[in-house]
């Protein structure tokens, strides 16, 4: 059995944490008042924005060392909705690896809205977490407790392909705040 | 009635001409012997690989000034399959807008495999083709006639919004030839 420390205990986080626990994962919830002191899990889900993970990465520190690090987020430029916050063709995935040498960083949950996945449905088609990452293990260890908890999960391929799942969850945003699809909804796969 | 020139003749050209065609659209095809020599319509779909391009720009000339000139290209190396060789953050859309300045360019049709328009459906959902660009008129004429041919379009915003459509358009490649998704499926969009 997986175990994870969500950090974070907003929409996101609630909504990766019930898919998990679903699966029959162990899932611990880390507030901000906890985090850099509460105990990590072997997979750690930064359930949390962009602008927040520094600091997390920075409490924590070398508790991170050995971990799989799970990065959630999408780097947009909230002011603009025009740009992301992350040098053309990098990742935030790929920002947060190079800050955590000794840590694996996954990608997930970023091209998946809160809602499809608690209602493990996106449209009229299940809910699908596309996984990124180099570690084949780790990856497949996270798509594995997310199938558990009855929603689709793919390997999307290396953690380069972070900078295309982070494209996919910029161009969702953009639609679903200029109404061109629900929060509900956004982009299911086909098999 | 908008009239369309499109250019190719392989299953992108007669999937793309067919759906255009089904809406009541006036649908031309220039063969590649044509090229430069065959009259243009209104609106001009390169549905050719990206290498091609050039090429037909070139044929052409000053014929594209003032048309709406429609890229579904997504300019991947074949070779590595794992990037693309337009420059990080660009697109081939906003390379060939640079190279057509007299002409109005939009990003379309390169989320859809060729299967998906012809049979209109994604897995369960309806196929949508997603459209970037500058000019909303322009747009919404291709939304419009797609729309017509019985398939979903969606204005997916400015044509720097091509970056994203081109991310997008390489990793459900890269899914596909890795069978994790079939050619009949991918990317749908749930509204």
């Amino acid at each position: 059995m997986t175990t994870f420390s969500i950090i974070g205990t907003g929409n996101m986080a609630k909504a990766i944490g019930g898919v998990l626990a679903d699966g029959g994962s162990d899932v611990s919830y880390v507030t901000r008042e906890q985090v850099g002191t509460a105990p990590l899990a072997d997979v750690v889900v930064l359930a949390v924005p962009y602008p927040a993970v520094d600091s997390i990465l920075e409490a924590y520190g070398d508790a991170l060392a050995g971990k799989t690090v799970v990065d959630i987020t999408n780097p947009l430029n909230f002011e603009t909705f025009d740009s992301l916050v992350v040098p053309a063709g990098s990742s935030a995935a790929a920002q947060i690896q190079a800050k955590l040498p000794s840590s694996t960083v996954l990608k997930a949950f970023n091209t998946t809205f809160a809602a499809t996945l608690a209602s493990k449905k996106v449209g009229d088609l299940p809910t699908t977490v596309l996984v990124a990452g180099d570690d084949a293990a780790a990856k497949q260890a996270l798509v594995a407790a997310v199938q558990a908890g009855g929603v689709g999960a793919l390997d999307a391929g290396s953690l380069a392909r972070a900078h295309e799942l982070e494209a996919i969850g910029f161009l969702q945003l953009t639609l679903a705040v200029g109404e061109q699809v629900a929060w509900t909804g956004g982009f299911a796969v086909a098999r």
